[in-house]
């Protein structure tokens, strides 16, 4: 029996950089949080503490700042202009992997009008990427947390096996509440319009959710994936990882009050957690890129 | 030397509270997080841990719910109705505090449409309230928390005096940004239209951030504060508690760069705190309720 | 009517210092969160942005590294040593408060025998202080956080009011949980041995936790800050903040068991907060330092 | 094109789970955060809502706390005692994943002596388990993770290439600071010493950070796995995730002082990120218990 070495990577994680974009008076702001994981050649390190291989994570986060000067665009992009600068500047990275978050702010107003660079952090959700290179083919993933969503009514919950450990009563009307993750892939990374593919994939979930009259959080789940492949070209597959928000009506019968779908107890946890793929049964393999 | 019994109070923090109001299939959400804190004649249970005084935790907490039967309307209302209660039906409860946290929620749309019962969490600030009530009067706080806003420019910091520990540069053109903590007081808790109050509360600070050419953060303070009391009747006090959240520009000249005030490094810690009231020189004395 | 500045301070927050002593190959860390307020002569920067008497927040924190170079000792006379500072050297600067938090590091081993230079963050409580100084007197409050405790029986609760909202049952036999927050305060802040003095208020707080047969977490905070002032000279308060971490004994009737005690759901929140203060009939006036 | 549903899971996460076992006055405290996840035949449920095959989260949670009720042991027998009940007893259930975070406790002391029903939470580290089972098969991932470990020096940094956006000075003495996640995966199920496997694998973890001289993250990451597959029998694969927490020197040359490795900045982000694999060349087939 030897011991070896298995897979592994190394990078910078959570650059915070935030970019200003200066048109005379109106300025946007791009807030990005971005990690970089890169793998290769790298034994020597391991087993001897030799670094002549190991671009130094502190060097990969002086190269996120200084790719920034000359703008970020999407950040699907921006990744892939990273990740295909690290593998190919250095001859002991074979792969790249660049995850970048977004978070989203919005213009405030000074007497009615749009401030021209004043900005206020919006709950709009926070936009992502992992993109992935390996000196020949990319793969990008795409997606949005940090969203939570309600349906007051329109989901039912009823017809499960009642095993032993059952005791959950049977609801024809309850709140349906998650905080919505969700990883789209693309088919390609060569001429996307990655602003309209996320609008239009956080809209259709957004659709998906709010109009789906909903018996389980599976349900509901697969609408809204199946939503977004069949109005966002070149997404061949959407995951979801939905937790499931309990809201539960809470027993007023002992202070002789009825409780019609009013007033609810919003509990931290335990909650349940609905994970699932919907995708086209042409989609190309997924590639590195989904872990 | 003897040893006595303090100041004290106890209570049930946290409750989570979500309401629905149901106009046929339109319905409203008030989501809340609702802490009380009693008051009064609590020596025995220090001392002895006799009880008969203690009205419990988990009774306050069911009294938050069945009071949310009746409605809630604003929480300054509902916090006043709580205190009250508490206070007016138990003769050994002497002073109630009643803190509550609402959150925001934006209704989302199907097909263009504002949808009749579906919700998301919005990034608009958590709106907060403390009252109290000590059988006699009552005080009311209002407030605002968890809305982050940045000015990209005209924002300035120089003429500050230079000691054997100063080496910060003065810089004629910064990134401002802090996370809004404030508090405001009001002059009575009769007849005042909460909800009017929040909304112009909130959009003059906004108001204020965004159109403060600014020398110092102490100077936005202060024009925050000073903007809501010209503006938003009622109000005797403002407080705010405001985070430098330093955005420092990156040195790019290593790799032959320069930054016109593009790119930035986001810090965490350590950051600047500014905490400053602002107030009527006729308002009345404060009360109990700042605490 | 005008509106006029009122209380407000200003600082760095959240330095994040850690010292390593080095004796020889032995090491000690001391492993530290700074943050520095300061109040004085302020109004002009508040109504104009005219900074001449605003001490650079950056200058404070770079002041706390520097002081860092001569040594730390306790927290509390480290603190005295940077709010002195900052008045004694500044005109504009009236009073300094300085609040450490410390995290405890416990020395790994090797092969058996202590480790020379390294270490693992333990689970021992944050140590705390807030210091002031106004230019002629001083006050330091210390304290203990982050310290979480269970008594799995000998806590009983019962005998408590029941009015119309009241459906707890009585029982004979709870866990007790809490996350300790105590802070106490020193009579002077002269010759006093601050490592003790933290060492024995701690051992305290968990011994009459630990040996309180408890009809009420009330009665506990009794017993613990009275303890405290027991034992521990020069002590002239303490302050208690005490969730209460519910355990709720499970219904596992349903399922044909019963549970005499065994198993427990561990709830988050709400929770029940117990606030209190014990203190000597003899303390002297408690100064500007509690807030 | 077709839209399919891809791989699915579902079940209660986080069922905060304490149990007390009472040896007469003597007790002892197991305290878990218990995540059930089930796969199988679960089209239905996601394409029209039908819920006949899907054993409620609920139930699961419920499942969960009855099985508590004969004693937990370790938490890999409990995980696997779950998982075999889930697939064993539902026909629809075709796979099951059980993950167990259990947290320390350290018993207090009184009068000297071991508290007999009274504990602390300790800074150990958090257990953690993932089981899985097929209906035939079973694996069982064991791990720790929060703990936190620092050697103040024994580390240097040096060698790296130098690119255009390299400015990281080369180090002969840094401190090296990093919070261990390491997963360690069993070769088999069946007559683990679960307890000895544990207390063996968390022992040469921190005896192999300690003890190794390093020249980078990554050669102290595959000591220490390599020293768990040394010394723990019937463990194929260690895998661990390092941040590098840095502690960056402070330059106080501006203040006219030298800093001879003593004084330095706790930063939080961005931070390095090392992740690696140490296995034996021997080791089965990983299964699915991976992720």
């Amino acid at each position: 029996m030897a011991i070896v070495l298995g897979g592994n990577r190394y990078g910078k994680a959570e650059v915070r950089l935030v970019r200003i974009d200066r048109d005379g008076e109106e300025h946007r702001i791009t807030d990005l949080n971005v990690s970089v994981a890169l793998s290769g050649d790298m034994a020597d390190t391991h087993l001897s503490g030799a670094n002549d291989k190991v671009l130094a994570t502190d060097t990969q986060k002086n190269t996120v700042f200084a790719f920034a000067r000359d703008g970020i665009g999407s950040i699907e992009d921006f990744a892939l202009r990273l990740a295909r600068h690290f593998v190919d500047s250095q001859e002991s990275i074979h792969f790249a992997r660049v995850a970048i978050e977004q978070y989203s702010w919005s213009r405030l107003a000074v007497d009615g009008e749009p401030a021209r660079h004043s900005f206020s952090r919006s709950g709009d959700g926070t936009r992502t990427t992992v993109v992935s290179y390996d000196g020949e083919r990319s793969w990008a993933l795409s997606g949005i947390t940090d969203l939570t969503v309600l349906n007051s009514t329109d989901s039912e919950f009823w017809g499960f096996p009642r095993d032993q450990y059952t005791t959950l009563p049977e609801t024809k009307d309850r709140i349906l509440a998650t905080a919505v993750n969700a990883t789209w892939r693309h088919a390609t990374t060569d001429d996307v319009d990655w602003e309209a593919s996320y609008r239009d994939a956080r809209q259709n979930l957004l659709e998906a959710f709010a109009a789906t009259y909903s018996f389980s959080l599976q349900q509901t789940l697969y609408a809204m994936g199946e939503r977004v492949l069949q109005h966002v070209p070149g997404i061949a597959e959407v995951r979801l990882s939905l937790p499931n928000k309990h809201h539960f009506l809470t027993d007023l019968t002992p202070f002789g009050l009825d409780n019609p779908g009013e007033v609810f107890y919003a509990a931290d946890r335990p909650y349940g957690l609905i994970e699932g793929t919907v995708l086209r049964d042409d989609a190309p393999p997924a590639g590195p890129a989904w872990d």
